[in-house]
């Protein structure tokens, strides 16, 4: 099974035991709903590229890492589209979860899919619970109030901001998260894989810099221009277009050589680079490398 | 150490170590005046009742166990307390989170509860994993989707409320997480010790609903009164004070016989006797057994 079907069959059936025994209707639809159809399943595409690299030893953990990391995904989307933060009204195409079920339930349909990732983690470790800690100590610090999604979004209500680690922690921890995560699910030590996924997670950034100034809101599924119209800083708005490609390339290279040792390093090398174009909306993949 | 000082200490590392590193300051604060000074910490004490009652073999476990319960407690409260569900303005006698810290920081400090629950849980777990995948079972049904406070949070958007489903999920179900996550933390099978918590859980709706039409707003640290105000059932509104203490003593009872056998089943009966009194505002408790 390709990676790709291996990840929407891990959040489906989680889904659907999270559906089962007394959840209410409604609820239970907009954890779906929150979750399919997805985006691109970035990060959990790169957990269990990371998670095969070392080998993937235990295929249920790293499909169960790879989940834990989307559904805590969707459910920071869910909370950050509610009114209090960005009041948006669309996302990935459609009526955002608070337009779609109301506010109340997008809370709730966030908080639930919060404590699904860390069932899906524990489900998966019945048998083989020697990874679990790592594996929930490693998700855990990407989105709790060490520097994870939370913290970064927390930075927002402060008087002042550290630019640097307001993005860190807002896109960069998730994606430390993916890529230790998958060799925490690999049963290999996770530490040396952060440096790969911090580093996406700032090519990530620069390319949602350059898709809000660069994009139509088709392509993207919700508006574009928003960090001009919101004064909001962006590299390409800063630095102009080309050069915040180059900018790009350079970090996906550092990336790449900061894969550790690993059976796999090579062909990871290759799959990492072909994923970071994808980062780029069509019709500026030619430009990058 | 006894119980009481064993919660506020574990309680009290798990939020240092949640301060340090990268935590923005609002959010630390938040999350800190959501847990400090608590309530009467009624289920992380039965947590750890029910560990010793089983032999507390491993007292960090269960402290961890007891503090992932009221983390997410808290969580609760804060996002219940969030004016799209019960707009309360105050909570334990003081402004509740949203009106301290705005709206934005009491989602993310419920949200950074959560997390941290499960982290308290991995971080105890760290030497000993085995008995870390129960209590995450566990402590996610008690919150999540399944029947857990999120789901009966839920339920009020539903059309249609099934009552006993409601309570079972909204109060009754954080209780039998309090007693399962108990035997879970001393390595003993825990699905016996779900009715305690069951039965506990209900006797503690019928005191609140006792509370709400006997206790001063001084008392409760929260306006009294409201059952009527909003047409919410209540036990002791239908049926009277007096028949309402009278089923409480009831389910305390069965509290009670419901104790699987265990080294310490005599010494847990008699602590959960005088628990389930100190449910009651102090001008009651002459009348229950």
């Amino acid at each position: 099974m390709d990676a790709g079907a291996r990840i929407e069959q891990t959040l489906d059936e989680a889904l659907r035991s999270a559906e089962r025994q007394d959840c209410p209707p409604l609820l239970a639809h907009a954890m779906r709903y929150s979750v399919f159809p997805g985006g691109a399943r970035i990060r959990p595409r790169l957990t269990l590229a990371v998670a095969k690299a070392c080998g993937d030893s235990q295929p249920a953990m790293a499909n169960a890492g790879a989940a834990a990391i989307e559904f805590l995904h969707c459910a920071s989307l869910v909370h950050d589209d509610l009114p209090c933060f960005d009041d948006a009204d669309i996302r990935r195409g459609k009526p955002s979860v608070h337009k779609a079920y109301g506010e109340p339930i997008a809370v709730l349909a966030g908080d639930a899919l919060i404590v699904l990732a860390f069932e899906t983690l524990a489900e998966a470790a019945a048998r083989q619970p020697q990874r679990l800690g790592a594996l929930i100590g490693v998700v855990g610090a990407a989105v709790g109030s060490r520097g994870g999604i939370v913290a970064g979004q927390a930075w927002e209500s402060e008087p002042a901001i550290d630019c640097q680690l307001y993005h860190q922690a807002k896109t960069g921890a998730l994606f430390a998260g993916a890529t230790m995560a998958g060799a925490a699910a690999a049963g290999v030590p996770h530490h040396g894989w952060r440096r790969l996924g911090e580093k996406l997670g700032e090519a990530f950034q620069i390319a949602d810099d350059i898709r809000d100034v660069a994009s139509t809101a088709e392509e993207l599924g919700k508006p574009c221009g928003q960090d001009a119209a919101h004064f909001r800083p962006n590299y390409a708005l800063a630095h102009g277009l080309g050069p915040a490609v180059a900018h790009l390339d350079e970090l996906v290279l550092e990336a790449i050589a900061s894969i550790p040792a690993c059976p796999g390093r090579s062909e990871l090398g290759t799959l990492i680079g072909l994923t970071a174009k994808s980062f780029l909306p069509e019709g500026l993949q030619r430009r990058a490398a």
